[in-house]
């Protein structure tokens, strides 16, 4: 097999860490793979390089920040091929130019646009141990370019893509996705395998083991990504295409995300476009709208109402201040959102109906809700949230 | 004028000192020069990183030695560019092959083969202040490479002698080139010039201001080296060809070399070659003899002596062991080198009868002499080296 691994800043956090990363790395090669390693900086370099930056600017040039940040990966790749080498498998290092990962010019975010394989595979061709720096490319004007957060993973996944390999692993400091946040409701359970759909909406909704880029890249690349932890062997959970995944349960997982406030709209203006008009003020401010919903109040006006990050609420108070949209707005920022995501309900009815019921019978009151194909999420008080979560993880059997 | 700046790792070894850095290099564009600035990596940075390495390997692949050690010049480069642009100064941050540096395979001790110079010609057209990562290079195979101690002195040197640069600085914390070590002579004073010829000589004497590569370099390039302290605004010292220093001083300066042991050969076997075998054998154990005198005993037979660095000395011993060459061998640590050196001397008569007189009188014997054309190295006992350089640094008028 051709294995992509992609170890993120925890995992290669001190020398000790690198070191058992290497046996870990070695182990696989001596398996009988390929083997392609992603490195992240040591856990805190980049904070640290951010902080050297900002004592000379609050707005440093991006092309420059590229320089400064990629430098970190580059430490790692190559202190990780040394360790290989000492313990006698060949390995080079590789900077992100030198993997061949082309990006856009959008420095500090850039998009991967291509990668040249030819290094890499001609590197593993002479049994060589490939370790790719990470986060980082080359612009076609020849600078560093990053790739924005997460972009270690977006790394893997891409050479992952490009060499067709047969696992693309992420290895962090959790053990893979579970059916919800163990911390909320101990009965959590960790997933064998999740479809690219499922963990999308898992992303999005904050369970933090994956980048939405990076789920949404494996997807159109149509590798099969494993999550899992460096910290012990456990399997980890494997996030491949809806195909590959036998038996889909009906629920896969339930989120919280607390970060939700809610904006309400009373006696929205009579006039066409106003929802656009709305809608623009706030795309213009950067904010992030997620639910949206309108109806038609019991006195024929129209109620609009929608929900913001907590933390971009305040941003969206000004937006909305000025402009003149409705008779009154109502902000509340003491909610949190709770979903249930399943590729199983595409073809299962009742998923939504055993949702509400649930709640009902907790006494919780849905004060939003909003479907999709996928995924259920309702809003709720924000202190009835953690027994929202246990409540629905019993219910659809997630324990088990 | 066309000017590059060089500052080394105490210049740039914190963030204040990089903000000064940063002023002193706006300070020349301002004065409406073009500027080049080569950073080496902030002090420690590179002997934190190597000993990073050394955990994992007392023998680390060179190839990704220079991809560790190349990231501390990559920092300060784009930190330096960071500054200058937030000080209103357009800059761009270079690494080693995005200015061009090519150089041979020779990973952790390169050698520049060629700098192609559009990228930092273009960028120095469009009004920037360009900042190179010194040290580092691009090997024709697309590596990093390092080009060893004092890599980035030759960085600069060479992208002077590209560019065709008006003056190359090289930043440290000491003044400049001195007539003799302050420390031994309080009266030593510092140099305005002195030739290529002249520095070269008392680097190889251990004058550390320059590596004995870089003057070799900018000789051959024909570059104005000018070496001067960061700490102040004193004006250093110009290294330049002999011809354009007016007046030559018979003298410019007495270096004192203590790292020097004495290995003496009595009786050496009168067969044809002997000499080529013992200093093959030297040479095979990559030890650097300097001095060698042959004469002839009193009673006709050979007497062979030769200098080697003092912490070459036991393998000297061990390697003229393995060898039966003479009656008998005898070590002396306890001796230093003391040596004048002056182009002048080409053109005047009498220098090494001062220098010999001067010694006598003070008491000191000459136990080795050997001389260039523009030198003069005598070893005498230990104890008698600042004596010595004391009384020479007089002889010459050095103090005035």
């Amino acid at each position: 097999m051709l294995i992509v691994q992609k170890y993120g800043g925890t995992s290669v956090g001190t020398l000790e860490r690198i070191e058992a990363v290497a046996q870990r790395v070695a182990k696989t090669k001596e398996a009988g793979n390929d083997v392609v390693v992603v490195v992240s900086a040591m856990s805190g370099e980049t904070n640290k390089l951010i902080e050297y930056a900002e004592y000379f600017s609050k707005t440093p040039k991006q092309r420059e920040m590229d320089m400064l940040l990629s430098s970190g990966e580059r430490v790692t790749s190559a202190l990780l091929a040394i360790a290989l080498n000492e313990m006698g498998y060949p390995a080079i290092a590789m900077s992100g130019r030198q993997a061949g990962i082309e990006t856009d010019l959008a420095h500090t975010k850039a998009r991967i646009e291509n990668i040249d394989r030819t290094q890499i595979e001609s590197k593993l061709q002479e049994g060589n141990i490939v370790v790719v720096a990470g986060f980082q490319g080359i612009t076609r004007e020849g600078d560093v370019s990053t790739l924005g957060r997460g972009g270690s993973d977006l790394s893997a996944v891409a050479i992952a893509g490009a060499l067709e390999a047969d696992l693309c692993e992420i290895y962090t400091d959790v053990d893979g996705v579970y059916t919800t946040d163990p911390r909320i409701e101990p009965k959590a359970k960790k997933l064998d395998k999740i479809s690219y759909d499922e963990m999308l909406e898992l992303a999005s909704l904050g369970a933090k083991v994956l980048q939405t880029r990076s789920v949404e890249m494996a997807k159109k690349l149509n590798v099969n990504l494993v999550t899992r932890s460096s910290f012990n062997d456990n399997e980890g959970t494997l996030i491949t295409k809806e195909e590959n995944i036998m038996e889909q349960p009906v629920v896969s997982g339930v989120a919280l995300d607390r970060n939700q406030a809610r904006v309400t709209l009373r006696g929205v203006t009579d006039k066409p476009g106003i929802a656009a008009e709305i809608f623009r003020k706030l795309a213009d401010n950067n904010i992030n709208v997620d639910m949206i919903i309108q109806n038609v109040g019991h006195d024929g006006t129209t109620n609009l109402g929608f929900t913001v990050p907590q933390n971009e609420l305040e941003i969206a108070k000004k937006a909305m201040s000025e402009i003149k949209a409705s008779e009154s707005v109502e902000y509340d920022s003491d909610i949190v959102k709770v979903s249930i995501v399943g590729v199983g309900m595409k073809s299962h009815s009742g998923v939504a109906c055993k949702a509400f019921d649930t709640l009902a019978h907790e006494g919780i009151n849905l004060e939003m809700i909003s479907t999709s194909e996928i995924k259920i999420s309702m809003v709720i008080a924000a202190k009835y949230g953690e027994l929202a979560v246990r409540a629905l993880h019993s219910a659809y059997g997630l324990h088990q």
